[in-house]
């Protein structure tokens, strides 16, 4: 007795044709640990975005009820070869009501629960999901679960790795951001010296508001002079940044030598032997890194993601971890949402004109059933 | 009563003119740990040309016995911010005779011998030394000896960074230097696999007949398609690279991330989770390092350095390496040179045009008493 629903599919072809649509998909009864959940709340995150609409020139698309067909230009085309012709589920997370289980006694007593899930077809009236990588929500709304686990997760996963490493401090580059914020709170609550960086005046005041300490805006004149100080105060030479094209990482690195050498009694041709770290962790600019000559050997910059991070923490920590996201979900964790969409909503031009954006603070709900 | 002898200095202004000239200096009798050792021959390494002549307009340089004055274009000369009005010493390393020493049962015991050294201040008639990191070069010549720490201890680095990092293949981006026919021999010697890539045809043949096993030509039109077979085949998804600008890492990273996702049964939007670690442990290249977005978030990349990476191995590998470098001094590590130069004539203008162009087997080596 399988049930049916709405789900959203992405396929690129190998011509660079993309096409979004939904179909009629039939779930077939859970067994085992998996369980059934009828979704009601997934967001549209960044690390969403690149398979919805990467590179597509979505100005010149066709739009139809519950479907969009837009060209991805080369060379972002043929840098997608790898799923060319596949049709693809998209939506990470989300969250919804258990409606059927399977047999396990993890997935009975989820039954009738409200959890939050991170299935990979969120975007969907239904979502078969693994009990063990459901949250039961207890009195949270779904739409407060909605995005309990990529934002909460990566920003708590940064302070872990963070304290692994035997840092004390950590600089962001996007410090405004909805998972910023998240980051901000975590590092108070951790005693974990934090650098900001932000774009506009108005992100220096929301995060002040929430506590940050050090809190730069890169589009003032003396940006790397402050900067600069942030780190000297902060000893932040460890850092996130979900920009990744472009000079971020190169400007932190910059800085951070600039704190290191000025602590060097003695000149080295070499720069500075204090280890700069970078990760970066998203591709808001889907351009090349470029990272100068000007920061000697003494540093390291690798990509981030949650779930190889999560492997090499362990069960143990990865717990303990969604038990604190859980336990402060509306405070520490919170998020806020711009917009509410439905399936058909989110593939409208109006709708993915601004989604795509990216824009701090402008997060889109969808809400399959609304 | 002190020894006095002509030595090497590199001095660079706030206005961008560097100054590299012969001084008569004055060497006091040694003390303690230390050695003085005249100097018999010193190579130029490209990690002494950053110092010696780095970005500087030698084509337009003012040249007289024992000295030249040119100009270090912007944006280089900003960056050297560091050292502006430091007068400097150069040679990282050369070889000579100790011929006086301190009080130290170590520094004694030298007296008289043939040592290769590290001072720092190698391009010199006389150095102190410190005997700890003096090697005695037993019947070996000075000129066998002279380049006996920064390439063999940097190849057999690379070596011993691997297997710490369980590692057993290696890429390496410029495979027929001096340091990279040491590299393949020492592969060879410890079953290492090793990737070397060359620019020309010749070069192939050269590491082919000291038995390299993969040596891939990037002037070929199918370059990727041997790199990505090269790296299937030995599963080197570590390597060091010694350009630093341009898309030398790039280029390795896109070879790795093509083999990795070879072997994946499942498209994966991330890239695949292959572990993908490459070194810049030079900057043949003076310009900004590429990184383009095509290969997920499972790379890292890190600048190295010989003496960090050194002061992190423990004396006791250390011990081991220079033990190594000193049994094989003729063979393994045996380094060529292509012309011979006092130290008047390594700062005329025939000298430093051919030397600063750091073509692979064209080294020369400073002899300051011929």
């Amino acid at each position: 007795m399988a049930t049916t629903g709405k789900q959203l599919f992405t396929t690129l072809e190998a011509d660079g044709t993309l096409t979004v649509a939904l179909e009629d998909v039939s779930f077939p009864d859970p067994t085992g640990n998996q369980v059934l959940v009828k979704m009601e709340a997934a967001p549209i995150n960044p690390s969403d975005l690149a398979i919805l609409v990467g590179a597509a020139d979505m100005e010149n698309a066709t739009y139809s009820p519950g479907k969009f067909v837009a060209t991805v230009p080369e060379p972002y085309n043929a840098g997608s070869k790898a799923r060319h012709g596949l049709k693809l589920p998209a939506g990470n997370e989300g969250a919804g009501t258990v409606i059927a289980t399977g047999d396990s006694d993890a997935a009975k007593a989820l039954m009738g629960q409200r959890v939050s899930c991170v299935p990979g077809n969120a975007y969907s009236q239904y979502c078969t999901a693994d009990a063990g990588m459901c949250l039961p929500l207890g009195d949270h709304s779904t739409e407060e679960g909605a995005s309990s686990f990529v934002n909460p997760m990566t920003a708590l996963g940064f302070a872990e790795n963070a304290k692994m490493d035997g840092q004390d401090a950590i600089l962001h580059t996007v410090g405004a951001s909805n998972l910023g914020q998240m980051l901000t709170r975590i590092c108070q609550e951790d005693g974990l010296g934090l650098v900001n960086i932000v774009r506009k005046d108005d992100q220096v005041e929301l995060l002040k508001k929430i506590g940050a300490t050090h809190v730069v805006n890169s589009s003032q004149d003396d940006f790397m002079a402050q900067l600069t100080a942030a780190i000297d105060d902060t000893g932040a030479f460890y850092g996130f940044d979900p920009i990744g094209g472009g000079t971020s990482v190169d400007t932190a690195f910059k800085a951070m030598e600039r704190v290191a050498v000025s602590r060097m009694s003695e000149y080295s041709r070499y720069g500075s032997n204090q280890p700069k770290r970078m990760f970066i962790y998203g591709r808001l600019d889907t351009g090349a890194t470029t990272l100068s000559p000007s920061y000697g050997f003494g540093w390291t910059l690798s990509g981030w993601l949650l779930f190889p991070f999560l492997q090499s923490a362990g069960a143990e920590t990865v717990a303990r971890m969604r038990k604190r996201v859980r336990d402060n979900l509306t405070t520490t964790f919170a998020s806020h949402y711009k917009k509410r969409v439905n399936l058909e909503e989110m593939l409208t031009k109006e709708a993915v004109s601004d989604y795509r954006t990216m824009k701090t603070g402008e997060k889109y709900l969808v809400t399959p059933w609304s």
